[in-house]
């Protein structure tokens, strides 16, 4: 199997993305890898690392997307990029999936405009995963579509499903819906419609509230892109957030600096599952292809658990299913 | 200055209202409270302090409207109960502010059927406050409205700027516009339309995102009540959720229990400023008069800072002030 990987994308290129390359290669039989991106950079990049060298591939993609760049000029304008380049060698069946720690708006321009929606999907989607005290679970859509018709919530739910069962290995993921209140005649008019739609399939759960995400009372948060994406960069600033105000809290508390030591480690290690980047990487759903996206600050090991995720849908047939399940 | 005080609302009434109203008169003079609820359970309560009983008086009302229960049923249905009582009184100016800790649905519809609205608004609204790094902030709309117009977006943000200024004591607040990015171009049709129209007030310092909240880029953060809701929730769950995977990491750290009690000492004094209690109540702003909702599980000193920011919602003229920003 052959995974591309953007080597010019996120915020530690051509260094953490070609090192979880590497990492992936050993960890994982049967897998090559095609790095995308300015091959001089990868080149010299590689020499830090020995490897098999005929499992480590270059396309060169010499136009480089800045991480803040608009997605759509970005898209339009550098054909030359690693996001374009790769994505059309996946069209082109030369890899298997497409993955980058790079600027997420134009991979979702990208992926939509190369590789093209799967069968019978209205919209494709962003899935984030989002930590709980039940472990990582998925929240859809994280700001692909700031605005849903109600029968497209039902896809988004449908596809969720089978990238939690498949991919994340959560034996029978549930549905929620995030509303203002638990019952059906809840939320706004499209609310109540959607919660109307969402009773048709097995494993809807019914409305849940901003309380429940943490406490997962659902494996699948739904809701539109606007919601979606204000959760999670709410989400996002809480470490940061809780670091300030904890270490403010010791100066007046006037701790020595062992017990000092010993809070921040007890709250590093907590937060370690709230850190966006040890995740590694988040599908489009929806589009006919594998596309991942990781965190811009991605670790090596990030990159790496990205690359043997997109390898996992790979394996799971995960297009095959979505393209199933919708037409139930 | 007469506040009338729900005695009836709360997880812990009558004991909590009663207590706060107590130590209110001690702490403001020309103060008179006037508990409203069922009479008996008042006296009996009383009886366990020491104060002037020239300033606390009783309003009888006998129904009890629970947490949980339908907020329209509860005021048609119960019409005395302490929230229609106590309003109605406010209403024929026997009192100048009516505060409870009870039902937040019930103490809106009845405000707004009791009271109804001040000249000149649109839509009364609930303002949240919220904790931040820079201290507490408003969230506005924190529910009451599920779907805004666009125009009503800017009332909002006017009746939020006096009540920072006056109640809040922040200096010169300004407004921002929640939204997935702070280009003006961002988000929703509705959104763009409103970032138009906020752009005409001075204070508006332009979109913000979901990380802006927790560091307070400006001082009112305006949305929906659908995202307001959903964003107070998810926030309100923090630190529940942090005590536990704490918790969990002390456990798997093997820490000593001297260690373990001062992290957990530093977590709850950190989170002192995030626990909900201690803000001592929210305004219902542009109904006419001055109706303010606490938490349910309000503490006797914050019923008292309810009652005593309700009477400063009083001698700065809030509502004249509100007339005759909506006007300009």
């Amino acid at each position: 199997m052959v995974i591309a990987v953007d080597a010019a994308g996120g915020d530690y290129f051509p260094k953490n993305p070609v090192q979880g390359a590497i990492e992936a290669i050993g960890e994982k039989q049967d897998l090559t890898i095609l790095l995308v991106g300015p091959e001089d950079l990868i080149k010299a990049e590689l020499r830090n690392y020995s490897y098999d060298t005929d499992r480590i591939q270059i396309l060169h993609a010499p136009d480089v997307i800045g991480m803040d760049e608009s997605p759509s000029a970005a898209v339009k304008n550098k054909r030359n990029s690693s996001i374009v380049l790769g994505l059309s060698a996946h069209k082109q069946k030369k890899c298997e999936a497409f993955v980058s720690a790079g600027n997420t708006g134009a991979l979702l321009a990208a992926s939509m405009f190369i590789l093209g929606k799967l069968e019978g999907v209205q919209r494709p989607t962003i899935a984030a995963t989002i930590p709980t005290i039940k472990g990582i679970r998925l929240l859809i859509d994280a700001g692909a579509n700031l605005e849903l018709k109600p029968e497209t919530y039902r896809q988004f739910a449908q596809m969720g499903t089978i990238y939690s069962r498949e991919i994340m290995e959560i034996k029978d993921p549930t549905v929620g819906l995030i509303n203002v209140g638990e019952e059906p005649e809840k939320g706004t008019e499209l609310l109540k419609e959607v919660f109307g739609i969402l009773k048709e399939i097995p494993n809807f759960r019914g409305n849940i509230e901003g309380r429940d995400i943490f406490n997962a009372t659902a494996d699948i948060f739904l809701c539109d892109g606007l919601i979606g994406n204000i959760l999670l960069k709410f989400g996002e600033s809480i470490p940061s957030t809780l670091q300030m105000i904890i270490g403010k809290t010791m100066k007046e508390m006037n701790l020595d600096a062992d017990t000092r030591d010993t809070v921040v480690n007890v709250l590093h290690k907590s937060l370690h599952s709230f850190n966006y980047e040890h995740v590694g990487g988040i599908p489009f759903l929806g589009v006919d292809g594998i596309s991942m996206v990781g965190h811009g600050g991605s670790t090596p090991a990030a990159v790496k658990n990205m690359i043997l995720n997109a390898s996992n849908c790979v394996e799971a047939g995960i297009n095959e299913k979505i393209i199933a399940s919708l037409q139930n």
